[in-house]
């Protein structure tokens, strides 16, 4: 239970901490970046509150840290941004050569299968170690006020929206996640190309299993019992929007259930499905978490 | 003179053309990244400035595009901005297995010594060339009004704060840029290892030749003959200050000549060298060049 920090970098008024930890639940030692904004360092009336953020296939920690510039929005807000890896990695972790499956494709669930349930367990860590250890570290280190497991919210982007989308729902009855966001997210895995990969291979043939992830379904089975939104981004010209992401599809999942009218999907004209798209909707996404974190 | 336009991505409220042209002077094809805001779309009451960004050791015109955040920014005040490549490039362009010489290492010099003559002319592509290039195109497509060569103005990164302070200098006589700043600038080339190296290598040994370029030299030559302030921002703890970047020998230079308390130094402490330090301070280079861009 304890943090290496290789780098402390400052950013805006804050800092961006580079940690590294050993993670039982996954077998292996984790990466994860965590931005403390300037209200960390100046002094806060209250407990800082945490916008966790999961990556897409191929990223580690970095790439938003470098490119999704949460960072200025922090500072503005007064959040703490997580940002975890996404996958285990190492010599014994089983991978793949393909870049949709394996090592930085990791779909946030909790494998089944051999060979991969030892290691990844991305579910687990990210909803429940990850935070636990983040909490212990930093209240032990500096008796800190970030909130890492309470007055918390949740995005991410293409894989990391799905584990947003999918892990909001799935902690719905225990308001875990204060709210949630998604930036061109896989909406309906079990029916599309990555997600039948995936699922196939880190839960078996077993549908029913992989019901347990997939937004469209939870959407039938958890009930929105007041007025909870999911804002979601989306451009135009995301050349993944046709055949993995499909965000169409969890509107008209939505239709007839709680959630109708409650998932916010902007289609974003001309729009492609880099973080330069991502950067762009950050300040919109940046206000929505902020007001449901009780910062504005 | 044309332009092919390779990627049209939309970013905030504008769009980021990535370019490719051939550039005689250099004897080689030239990328080059250039960032419409969205007054260029919405239409805007006069011609819109430009921002010259010359990135530094190693980068493409991709690395600060993608991580300096220039564009939030450009849309705020409405200038555009203009990210070009650090050297020549190509199968016939002289190069060096070094990062800190050849290709993306190009120093915003034109060599005098063979083999590099031919290709690395990048003072007068960036000063000259490219602006003249990007005026034709830009007014034969679309009569815009993209200001590219009149009212301009200029920054930088490392290398490219050097190449910045350096073309700003040389053509001080004529004001051609509104304004220069600069993020971790190489401030004495002709004293400091990388400056050296190519130096040496570009322009011979010849240490006459090299004056030309130097900023601490320059200052010393070119009169400041208004209010004009040279704003510079540089990290503590930034690992090559003490061995080349060496701010402090630009403020010593400008004692006694009509810079002097015109070198706007501003150590920020704890920052390092990477474009999270130049993307922490490009909202305050930006207010500065919007101000003598006649934005605000």
């Amino acid at each position: 239970m304890s943090m290496e920090v290789r780098e402390e970098i400052a950013v805006c008024g804050g800092k961006l901490l580079n940690l590294s930890h050993y993670a039982s639940v996954v077998n292996c030692n984790m990466n994860v970046n965590v931005y403390l904004p300037q209200q960390y360092y100046t002094g806060s009336d209250g407990p800082i509150p945490v916008i966790y953020f999961l990556s897409g296939l191929t990223c580690s920690p970095h790439n938003a840290s470098e490119k999704a510039f949460w960072q200025i929005q922090a500072d503005k807000y007064g959040f703490s941004v997580v940002y975890p890896d996404t996958s285990p990695r190492g010599e014994n972790v089983p991978d793949d050569s393909a870049y949709d499956f394996g090592v930085a494709a990791g779909f946030y669930l909790n494998a089944t299968e051999e060979p991969y349930k030892k290691y990844y367990q991305m579910y687990d860590y990210v909803h429940r170690d990850l935070p636990a250890q983040l909490m212990d570290y930093f209240n032990n280190l500096k008796g800190t006020k970030v909130d890492f497991m309470v007055n918390i919210s949740i995005t991410g982007h293409s894989m990391g929206g799905f584990g947003a989308l999918s892990g909001y729902l799935q902690n719905y009855g225990t308001k875990k996640y204060k709210a949630c966001s998604a930036f061109a997210p896989i909406v309906n895995p079990t029916n599309v190309p990555w997600g039948q990969k995936a699922f196939g291979n880190y839960l078996g043939n077993d549908k029913s299993k992989w019901q347990l992830y997939d937004p469209c379904d939870l959407i039938k089975r958890v009930r929105n019992d007041g007025d909870d939104i999911i804002l979601i981004h989306q451009g135009t010209n995301d050349t993944f929007l046709k055949e993995n992401l499909k965000s169409q599809l969890l509107l008209e999942a939505s239709k007839g259930t709680s959630w109708e009218n409650k998932i916010d999907l902007r289609l974003v004209n001309g729009f492609d499905h880099s973080y330069y798209f991502v950067s762009s909707f950050v300040p919109e996404h940046a206000k929505f978490h902020a007001k449901h974190l009780g910062l504005i």
